[in-house]
């Protein structure tokens, strides 16, 4: 009963996707969806985006969050559209779906984009399962969280594109072997694009913010 | 129709957890259901408090994974009972229900054990949500998380007992601060009570240990 109702939730979902998939693409509009444990710097990281490509491109964002409009608060000094949702409103949900990023698109300029970053709920898990119609899935993984995490959430990171391992600057304080994540990452997802950064020290960002610009462009030029 | 369904899957739950709290007591077993985010450290810090409590009481473990028996495996060196749940049988699902535990409290030998610890899913959303029928729920809290986690993730942290603070030896490579952190539990949770650790050095870990140890020995006694 469980399973079949998840089943119908998740077509639904596909629905929205397909439906915000088709919208970007007329509108040329590129959209990741960045996942991530709770605290593994998604804000820090998306900061870091804004203030290099602001200048260049037309910027928006949207926060998923059970409660609070932090993050959302972190972000308003650049002046850029930010959508909050807050899902203990809709019983205080694991996870962002299609139905709510329509919603928030609804609200947007889109005349007036080139660029969406939607910062999921904080959680390994459920955000996996929940496609949002954008073009890369970013999965952020934390080097304190530890290397076991692509073989114990093997979803996440079989459907993410790319994969951001933040606070590098941690490493020599830490017992952890850039080696068997390598490894465990190939075992679930040998295509994925790996950024390593410190998004509090900056080390790295620039190698993601080009990757990111590239893509950008490539949307905006597609017939 | 969503919400209708979630209120029957808690109810049911919340039967399993009953069920579970009266066994419990009627064989004197102290039962710690401890939650967090992936990669704050639970299986460590369940590896320091078996290594330092075997010797007095009779422990077992539950480990709730989605995927993967690597937990399990690295606490089988104390050969103590340690029941592995993979949820990805059960749909990949996020958190640990009652009727999973009940079921592998009847794999147990009740009449020779003292203390069982689950280690549920890594999430800091989900489980929340699910009574286990335990005596204690503790939240594990790394400091490279941030300290805005409790204000983020309300449900967690309002109904754990107690916090245990992982990683402090990371402190001085990090902003954080501990201040904000108080202040953030105390608006959620005036009540819980607070355990700074390391566990990767053994930091703070005696604290801890008593106190789960005087918890066991209190339930024991009970009548």
């Amino acid at each position: 009963m469980e399973i079949q109702i998840l089943k119908d939730i998740l077509a639904a979902n596909k629905n929205a996707a397909d439906e915000i998939k088709a919208l970007l693409g007329q509108k040329k509009i590129y959209m990741i969806d960045m996942m991530s444990s709770p605290g593994s710097g998604k804000t820090t990281i998306t900061d870091r985006i804004i203030s290099s490509l602001k200048d260049r491109f037309r910027i928006a964002v949207i926060e998923g969050d059970i409660k609070t409009t932090k993050d959302a608060e972190k972000l308003a000094r650049h002046g850029i559209p930010i959508f909050q949702i807050e899902t203990e409103r809709f019983g205080g949900d694991c996870h962002l779906e299609g139905s709510w990023i329509k919603g928030c698109l609804e609200r947007f300029d889109l005349d007036n984009l080139d660029l969406i970053i939607i910062e999921n709920v904080g959680n390994l898990v459920c955000p996996a399962e929940f496609q949002l119609g954008d073009d890369e899935r970013m999965v952020v993984l934390s080097v304190t969280e530890g290397e076991d995490k692509p073989a114990k959430y093997p979803l996440m990171f079989h459907t993410s594109d790319t994969l951001v391992l933040n606070k590098i600057d941690l490493l020599p304080h830490l017992d952890f072997s850039m080696e068997d994540l390598m490894k465990n990452v190939q075992d679930v997802n040998p295509r994925m694009t790996i950024f390593q950064v410190s998004a509090r020290t900056g080390l790295g960002m620039e190698a993601l913010v080009s990757h990111i610009a590239e893509r950008v462009e490539a949307k905006k030029k597609q017939a």
